[in-house]
């Protein structure tokens, strides 16, 4: 695990981000983005709204224009302190007036905007109001990629980050789990995620036995028995970017099938880590896992994409997912995670983060697959 | 403090709930609700979503047609369990699938629907894009009153974490503040606001010195000092229900100015407080209080609205605000909580909950109002 606080990210990184989505905003044809507190805001300004509530903050950014945060005044101040604050203009304003006829000014009255796929649908449905000339598509549909490909910087602290997942997973799996409650070990799994520098954590996943089943089950009181799978599955931030890993484990000695679905479900982790290289389609990462799976027999039971990408936040483009015709490039980061779920039995996934380098893909998670056999 | 667990909502209370918003949603000609995960979704159905991510979860409610919850597939079991999963239909996506059309068949083609403020805006743009006939409108403005007035057993959760808050600012304010940081302050906040039944904290500011003059700070590491004012604002849900509260202390002996400015925001509260009944408009609660800040000489630096509702989430209309005509009815409950906010030097607010009654405002926050000297 690597240790120490990376160098902050300076007003200059953040607008260097802001020109760079400007320009690929002209290039897609678009008059601009509109982005919304959440990860694209993050991301573009280091701006964490004290809290994302109705009253609206929205970054405009277009080609040939200065880059402007409309702001409530009365977060104006946590506005001003963001990393990136000195590469863009703060316009605010103040309850009881439009924020839309704030906003207006700011934007072709006829053109086409990205905007954050997570914006309120309240302050879309504002724009469109007020500037009815105005089209919208979301940044997912417009601009997959704006957060896609991850620099020198990023990249070093997701792999800090997923080297405090594999040393979490390390310590959870030397503890005793039967008899013990899920919300326990996640607890636990939680507690080891801070003590190995998370400042967040988003999801720790304990799911035994027929809870397994269920891929996104969280945890339960439900006491962990003798002979039980296990799904671990936990992550968060780490210096603002994600971790995610799974790993499934067992209590006592595994029945065949047991063992069986573990290998396939990891052969087919291992398949679609192998097929990761500049140039592959999203979708055919997921084919592939899917084929190792569907060739076994237990096609029917994978229920779900094969991985999503991780940066500022741990749920993002771009999707290994059937339809996702987006090509690899060096630098995207995402998760490889197939699964297997029996309904009422039991569930196996196994699930690392891969980015993608000029030679193929390279894991973030470097803990042993094999299922381990846990007390 | 009320004591005790409230007997929980039942799947017939969540009927209730989804039927009167469809009707309406009727009788304001709309086609119908479409409920995006969040307070709305909680409170029509009791089902908390595991994660608030990319994938689509909509409750669709209509006069004429079942309650039906478009799920995820893999999120489909945690919304069969949720109290209210009874009183409507689930019709699950698989990821690949296009959420949209799933989603399409339960919509009029020409309808106008009202929708939750915070769904994500890819998903409006995805209904859009699918029924371009249909046209939107957030609840906010089309129904703004759907959570808006609580009927007993809501009161009796309110009451019940705003006595909550109660204890814990009569706890805090033993505490010695001099020469702690604002972030020690607030963590004490935190415990005893968990310590009083809270399951959620929702924000703990401290507010000293010249961080009191923003009226959004949070608390960071400024070590507070002999002579400072200190605005502490400070809520969360118990029992899934909010509390909001502020008082404004003093390190030591105040000057006349401190004291002044004090006396002017606890009178524009009590004053606005002892304007609610049912029947006047939401302005003018604002109006009452803004007027006894302007006459005094600070209305200037009293820069944010006098008050929202509260309910399942702590930010929610009524909206006491300029331009907000809604009347005032019995069973509405919100914050009452003007502020004078000195730049650079130090804020002053005072903030209770309120609920109409038949006979005027009743507060759900009894602690004293007047300035306590701390240590």
């Amino acid at each position: 695990m690597t240790t120490g606080t990376p160098a902050p990210f300076t007003a200059a990184d953040y607008k260097a981000r802001m020109d760079r989505a400007a320009q690929s905003a002209a290039a897609a044809g678009l008059a601009g983005v509109l982005v919304a507190p959440g990860p694209d805001l993050v991301w573009l300004t280091g701006y964490h709204v004290p809290a994302d509530t109705e009253r609206l903050t929205l970054l405009v950014l277009a080609a040939d224009q200065e880059p402007t945060l409309v702001v409530p005044t009365l977060e104006a101040p946590d506005a001003a302190k963001a990393a990136g604050a000195d590469a863009m203009t703060l316009r605010d304003w103040t309850d009881g007036k439009n924020p839309y006829d704030v906003t207006a000014p700011l934007l072709d009255v006829t053109g086409r905007f990205g905007v954050s796929d997570n914006a309120w649908a309240m302050h879309l449905l504002g724009l469109q109001k007020t500037l009815p000339e105005t089209s919208y598509v979301s940044l997912t549909e417009a601009l997959p990629m704006l957060r896609g490909v991850k620099d020198a910087a990023e990249l070093e602290r997701l792999a800090a980050a997923g080297a405090a997942a594999d040393a979490t997973y390390e310590e959870i799996k030397k503890l005793a789990f039967a008899g013990r409650k899920e919300n326990d070990i996640a607890r636990e799994l939680a507690g080891l995620l801070k003590r190995f520098g998370h400042s967040q954590v988003d999801f720790t996943v304990v799911g035994s036995g027929p809870n397994g089943a269920n891929p996104h089950h969280e945890a339960s009181d439900r006491v962990i028995q003798d002979g039980d799978m296990v799904v671990l599955d936990f992550g968060g931030l780490k210096h603002g970017y994600g971790s995610d890993t799974t790993r499934t484990v067992h209590v006592g000695e595994p029945t065949d099938e047991e063992r069986k679905v573990h290998d396939i479900v990891r052969e087919a982790q291992t398949a679609a880590c192998d097929a990761v290289r500049p140039g592959i389609a999203c979708q055919d990462v997921d084919r592939v896992a899917r084929k190792v799976i569907t060739d076994a027999g237990y096609g029917e039971y994978f229920i779900h994409r094969t991985g999503h990408g991780i940066g500022v936040t741990t749920h993002e483009p771009p999707y290994m997912i059937e339809g996702e015709k987006q090509e690899l490039v060096p630098g995207m980061c995402f998760s490889v995670e197939p699964g297997v779920y029996l309904p009422g039995r039991f569930g196996v996934r196994v699930e690392d983060i891969v980015t993608v380098t000029e030679d193929g893909g390279r894991r973030l998670n470097a803990t042993a697959r094999e299922m381990a056999i846990v007390g």
